[in-house]
């Protein structure tokens, strides 16, 4: 039998974890693995900044440690801490949510733009992406500037969410990435909105975990 | 309701198709999309050449406008022939096996090997991995230099399959992509036999396809 | 004796034949190779689609096959639609336009801007490029958008040139290329008006395609 | 009236400009610009290291200033001395070997091989190739490693550019740049026993410079 | 008066932090910045895993805020541990030695190589350099796979530094760094034995510091 | 013991060079190397264009073979004219202020801005950072567009420094190179004003001449 994919939200806010698992249900099918949606209880309420992002490491691998059952990892934070970590550690495929989301994107549309939370995760993103080595499709990130509780509650974001993804088509985008784990419920809108396929970055990583559990299945 | 994944076998060999659909049983769900594996009556019986792909677009093209109840599509050849025309007439998304297989696997590896049929589409690859802009994360391509009918057939694919991957892990290759639709049934014991992650580009393709219907029912 | 150097007018509008053949007049020496410029039968009356650009490929290859008798070829269509199949099938140099304008181009200056027609092609003309491996050297497409026809003929069609050209500058363009076969008339006045070198790719890839025809003469 | 299209020698052994001038007599035709080919006088007998290659800037911006009848200039020495300083001067455009005979082979293959002279110039052929940007699309440089006195003259020198040939085709070489400006007599041949494109850059540059002249007649 | 550059080495072997100290000796200067070489209590004895480097993260980012004397910091490990982190919460400049190396190496060479401690390391630190976006100019990676302790020791070190070094000079390099925080004692006498600039990457980072501190004072 | 650091200002301006001995005065240490910055006779008052710094190649390697008493020299001017010619005749380091202050902004910033003296240098910068492959880490380059010597005396520079450091800021900049000798004395205030790290390519460039001459002591 297949074990769960095993999605982590890094942070400690349970709302977060709760949401992320409504956004995949979609992918809860008869017969297939199922999605274990779990809290990393050490976290922070929220990562917004490099040194939360770096706190959740070491957490983060004592996790994937402990759930030796898992088919398959994704750790569902947009800055993807601990994924070289994670990796070293597990015996099964871990999954980074920018990655996938990236990589997610660039099968719909030649150019794309990354939707931000924060103007100050833009380096740290693009650090991430050329590393990748995937700038040179990437036409931009521009940041809602909202904070991730702001994003999740505001009635403002989507309207903001409008705004900056046609600054980002302005920009060359044909595609966009939502920077951030909590964002899935604006997705399906935001794509009927602009036009333009709108990637939420979870979900990509879910779906790329669900092909190499399946993989595995022949 | 939604419809269909249409997957096409763009030579006319049912065979190969059959193959196909066998190699995607795993990605029938409960509750998921069909998955229809199709052959273009108007194929060759193989495609090896340029012209031979070129032949397949016109009608690729046809056939997409005709699947009007496809959720997507996924062009099962790994020249990915037609794939800008027919994403130009599809209101659907469409995915390339090459394009597909090549992005999953940067999913699960820095660099990628990729193991083609013949050496004669070595640079036809390149090409298109060069316009996709990831031509830095190759290793290198190398060809098991076999009939594709030889591949699907032969007892001596397995053994040759394990020379050509390890020579690819010399040059620097952290997972594989099996460079051809027709594979997938070696693909589990060329994983188990060299220990890094082998792809098969049509269920990685199939696996992308079945995100981008999923992400629509949120 | 050397045979003649075939440019190919891929749409079937014998105007745009006629119009090539007499931007290729200064081309036409004594002692060198005929110029002959002849009107693809099957093509569309024009290229505008990425359907368009694919339908002509395979009447493209039996043309080329039928030719035996050139020396070179040059596929006279901004898309260089056919050119793989083309030079797999040709036992002399094929030349595509797009190919030789850009290369020209970058004999010229460093950064080059394109003028396109429609900002429709934009994207097809990028992922040349980005396979072409020069995307880096390229400031930018900008399009007249006007049509082929228009083009042809309006008196609006030279200051929108310039305008656009003016852009292409302002984006960092330091030479200019016509991004379509049917634009040599206003090549040299836009040079003037200008002050920076704009290429026609037309003549760029005949004087490549007689490089190449002339140097086996030694 | 056209005025000439100047090649200068920049060392000053008259024999390679002599040789020079037999490689361009296909380039004369009926009715195109005439093609001097003129000796550096100040120029050393060879150009062998980067020290020479920096004597002749100067003397290269005289001529260049001096002969104001010039259509175009090509600067024929690998080294593309005084490319800069020269394109700063004058005004008509001025053609480097280098650079024009690596632009001519990408448009007959996908990689291309340099045939040096000597492993000294490798760096800094290397430097030029991704100053231009195409150091992607070079497959490698191999030297003959015999003086430029022996390869004008020695019977050994075919031999070893076939060696050198297939040598730079097992790294991938689809064309070969001869990086040399006195090698014309052997590209024919070369071409004929290795079954690939081979560049004579001074023929490329000519005929680029041809493309341009002959551009400004209609 | 300029406080002292604070060079951390993160593993907690003392023995290792006092031959850094050592090593820096030549840039202790009269006039200039003390030069405080600190072991990193917290760190695990030493740093081989991907694990262990992130395990050391936030002690060093403790210890950049304890630290408000320093004028600048060196994390002196080859994986450049927490180099974000600290950065940003430290109001002074801090260098990773792994960057500071190889950008130090490019003003000595155009290729480099690198003498890593462990081929399992290779992956990590091509990831960096593809992040810093300098992987064009590195000719390879090639390791003693010898451990920390041994080469600290071992007699047969100098001698596999040959070795390895002479394979990367076959590889294209021009200029070495040497991979890991304490090789400097062999610094000298392999740059005498290979005849290239062999860079070790903690006198590099001091050096930049250097620079840094001392053009405050004008 | 130890040489001095040989700073050659390649213009004949007595004042520019004293103006660089006065910024590197703190980088004179007790027991460091002594700093000697002379004056090349036989250049120009001012280097502007591309024909001015080919002038001074030949004297600056006449220069750097007398010195023989060097232990690393510094071409002190941003175009970095002959510094492929004095490495090629030089026992010791030779550092170009353009390739060393690039250099240093990539230790302190993820993208660097370039501040220029006048526009027309934009491209000969441009191709050199190319050259260096580094260009994908340059966010732009923006010019004072005043004289060499209006910047060295102007009351206006430094507000005009602001301006145009604010505008580079805005392209993404995240730290500056000062793109001239001569403007050591705002350094330290233009960073203070902008916030981000501001680089002077001499003081950088003798900051890495002293790593690599005090690296020889140990």
């Amino acid at each position: 039998m297949t074990g769960p994919i095993v999605v982590i939200n890094p942070n400690s806010n349970q709302a977060v974890t709760d949401g992320l698992s409504r956004a995949l249900e979609p992918f809860r099918l008869g017969g297939g693995p199922a999605i274990d949606c779990v809290t990393l209880a050490e976290g922070p309420f929220g990562i917004e900044s490099q040194v939360q992002s770096d706190e959740v490491v070491l957490p983060l691998v004592a996790l994937v440690r402990r759930r030796d059952d898992a088919s398959a990892f994704v750790i569902a934070c947009y800055s993807d801490p601990g994924i070289d970590a994670c990796r070293s550690v597990a015996p099964v495929p871990v999954f980074g949510i920018q990655e996938s989301g990236v990589l997610a994107a660039l099968a719909r549309a030649d150019r794309i733009g990354i939707v931000g939370i924060s103007s100050l995760s833009e380096r740290r993103h693009r650090l991430y992406m050329r590393r990748m080595g995937v700038l040179g499709r990437v036409a931009g990130e521009r940041a809602l500037n909202m904070s991730v509780d702001e994003t999740a509650r505001g009635a403002g974001t989507f309207a903001r969410l409008g705004e900056v993804g046609r600054a980002l088509m302005g920009d060359g985008a044909e595609a966009l990435v939502l920077g951030c784990a909590g964002m899935a419920v604006h997705r399906a809108p935001l794509e009927e909105a602009l036009g333009i396929p709108v990637i939420d970055p979870t979900q990509a990583a879910v779906a790329q975990a669900l092909g190499a559990v399946l993989a595995r299945r022949m």
